[in-house]
């Protein structure tokens, strides 16, 4: 049973951090390089997808397309039930888009900035824009609203998704408003799952700009570790709500088969699916049919890519437990860090006492373990506390991934006792 | 030899309108179904790229990179170096894109027009936009700039390229002219090349808007078909014209190995394109690496890519050759249509009697044989003649070439000797 640190006497807390020196020095001797600063699946989990470049001998598509040819911009059909059945949305709001689902969601802003949506004017008209950002979040996307000039607006994450209470006030409120990025199963990086009621009023809270969106990233959504968590259907929320053209749904095949490869898609109301096909047809003849028709021969069917999950999981879980165990081991009790201990995705997130980030990072990056940079969770990188670290567990072997988090436990420990007694 | 119908009396004229409408009648009623519409390969040239599909044992890029994983956004040093020995361009001016090129200058005009350049503001703050747009010339390329709303100034095209000396006078006239569209070897439709005196000019013109960009679609850049044909440097023009930023360049295998999954790429000076990975990098982590490994182990180097095209041009030239045989049997001396004998490229382009291209079209299209729209080879698929038909003779097989090319040669003869008879 470790020490409350938060209580202890200035003498005792003297004495923990010669202690913790001494072993933060015997671990930085080891001269370790590891980093765990990207959200990558190790080699290994690679290695579980090699089929996927098995010959391909027919290129043709079930309806005899040639997939080799141009053509074909909302994606193959056969692509398209694929994602509808394992997503549970109808085929028919589905666009396939690349290699990356980050990309579909850039071009969505891009889209609603130039063009605005199937009913409402451009975007970039507008004196101000702002988005709503439950923080901790996806540093990439908080990029994509800085890019074209968003204000930011954090929102705090609760145990089952953003606070509703602010969301709602500060939509119905302020037109300039727009839209919400969510990642609504397993969040990045807290591994957060939308509650049923969060979904619910998401859906049919009112909003002063009439175009809001949703920016659903679903990047998780079949990424369980303990068995499934059920998510909420969004569409259906949002047409009971009365506001159909609201969610903009994205997901893709990134963390199943290839990161660098994967087939990307998004889903609308039917409205906007046939505005943004319109525009996705300046852009461009089609996307990579012959990639879809790889990953789907790989994949097979729903019931496929539930198998491919487990295998997943099953090399994923070890990582995962080793980083909680460690935590629990070295941090719990003392009062000086908070965790998550997600069910499935791909990170656990982390929060020391305020002002201490940074700092442990910079010991942990001094120490030879480069990790997700200290407020690179929160819109324009800057953590108004200083205190969330995303741990990204996938991407190290168990034994590197071992080695990594006793050095980052210290690192904690040790930034939080020299914070207790005033060092920095 | 053929009479010419022009010099032809009234009489002579409506009993050839009665023998061609008996032609036409009896090609009709074989009820052709041939689609000459798209410029795509035929399956049996895309045939000759099966190697691609091979084995992918080993993914690992030359430096180590494992393009199964996220990252490299500039694309694979190797496939940037295999560019560059292609086109001569040095790699460090090249981004490597997604499946399509015209994905790449699509997201350029959009960065031009939200973001603008390395040294100035965003277009879309201007009150009017206009770009020059060669013409005839590529549907697509005008569909991007009418998306953005860009006012389109045809420029007629001459045998060396546009005619320079009206680019120059409104370049230099108006700073609401902010670029300009080329295709520079074997020009869509026509199959122009344009001459080192073309380049030169375009690359020392002075221009009104400091931000005037030259798009340089050298789409079919190694297309040739009987022999290289030599392309003047475009960087090194506009570098030597005191404008380094000019020029951006784009290219890709589309139309080498497959065109739904090719890998595409841009140049640009190096400010540019330091400005443009900035901003691509928030639009995506990376395009797909193992589809650049997958062409490169095919193509392996230029040479790979020259013996590559000489087997796609010898699969090719007997295509053009029953076009080009075909029209100068049956038109040739007429009077009722000049067309060009391009040297490469992918169409051949004819100009009937003004006033006739969309007749011919329509009854073409009636007897069974669709051919690229009436007027889609001008801005706003407006040609002020009504004259330019677009031949594609790329998809179909030599059978089906020369059945399409004799039905089509008969339609031209019937619109035009009606329309000589005054008819509509």
């Amino acid at each position: 049973m470790n020490l409350n640190c938060t209580a202890l006497s200035r003498a005792d807390l003297e004495a923990l951090k010669v202690k913790y020196e001494a072993e933060y020095r015997k671990l930085a001797d080891l001269k370790l390089d590891l980093n765990m600063a990207r959200g990558k699946p190790a080699p290994s989990l690679l290695d579980l997808n090699t089929a996927i470049f098995e010959q391909m001998d027919d290129l043709d598509a079930a309806d005899g397309t040639d997939c080799r040819n141009y053509g074909v911009l909302e994606g193959l059909p056969e692509m398209r039930k694929f994602f509808g059945d394992v997503l549970n949305i109808d085929p028919e709001r589905i666009i396939i888009g690349g290699n990356a689902s980050l990309n579909l969601m850039y071009d969505a802003i891009a889209r609603l900035y130039c063009f605005g949506t199937s009913k409402t004017p451009a975007w970039r008209r507008k004196k101000q824009l702002k988005f709503l950002c439950p923080s901790p979040g996806y540093d990439r996307h908080f990029a994509i609203t800085a890019e074209f000039g968003f204000q930011m607006i954090p929102i705090e994450m609760r145990e089952d998704g953003p606070d509703m209470d602010t969301v709602e006030k500060l939509a119905a409120s302020d037109p300039a408003i727009k839209g919400i990025w969510c990642v609504p199963l397993y969040s990045n990086p807290q591994g957060i799952c939308y509650s049923d009621e969060v979904v619910a009023r998401l859906g049919k809270m009112k909003t002063a700009a009439p175009d809001f969106r949703i920016f659903w990233d679903n990047a998780y959504g079949v990424h369980h570790l303990y068995g499934k968590t059920e998510l909420a259907d969004i569409f259906e929320a949002c047409e009971k709500g009365g506001h159909p053209d609201r969610p903009y749904y994205f997901f893709s095949t990134s963390k199943i088969t290839l990161p660098g490869a994967g087939v990307s898609m998004m889903a609308a109301s039917y409205d906007e699916r046939q505005f943004i096909l319109k525009h996705m047809g300046i852009q461009t003849i089609g996307h990579d049919k012959v990639n879809q028709l790889r990953t789907l021969r790989f994949l097979k069917d729903a019931d496929g890519l539930t198998a491919q999950m487990e295998k997943l999981a099953a090399a994923l879980r070890p990582k995962f437990e080793i980083v909680i165990k460690t935590l629990d081991r070295e941090l719990g009790g003392t009062g000086l860090a908070e965790w998550t201990s997600p069910r499935g995705g791909y990170f656990v997130a982390l929060d020391t006492l305020d002002g201490c980030a940074a700092e442990t990072l910079r010991l942990a990056k001094i120490a030879g373990v480069t990790m997700t940079g200290a407020g690179a969770t929160f819109p324009l990188k800057k953590d108004p506390r200083d205190r969330n670290i995303r741990i990204a567990p996938t991407y190290p072997t168990c034994e590197e991934l071992q080695m990594a988090m006793d050095l980052f436990c210290i690192c904690v420990k040790l930034a939080g006792v020299r914070k207790l007694l005033g060092e920095y």
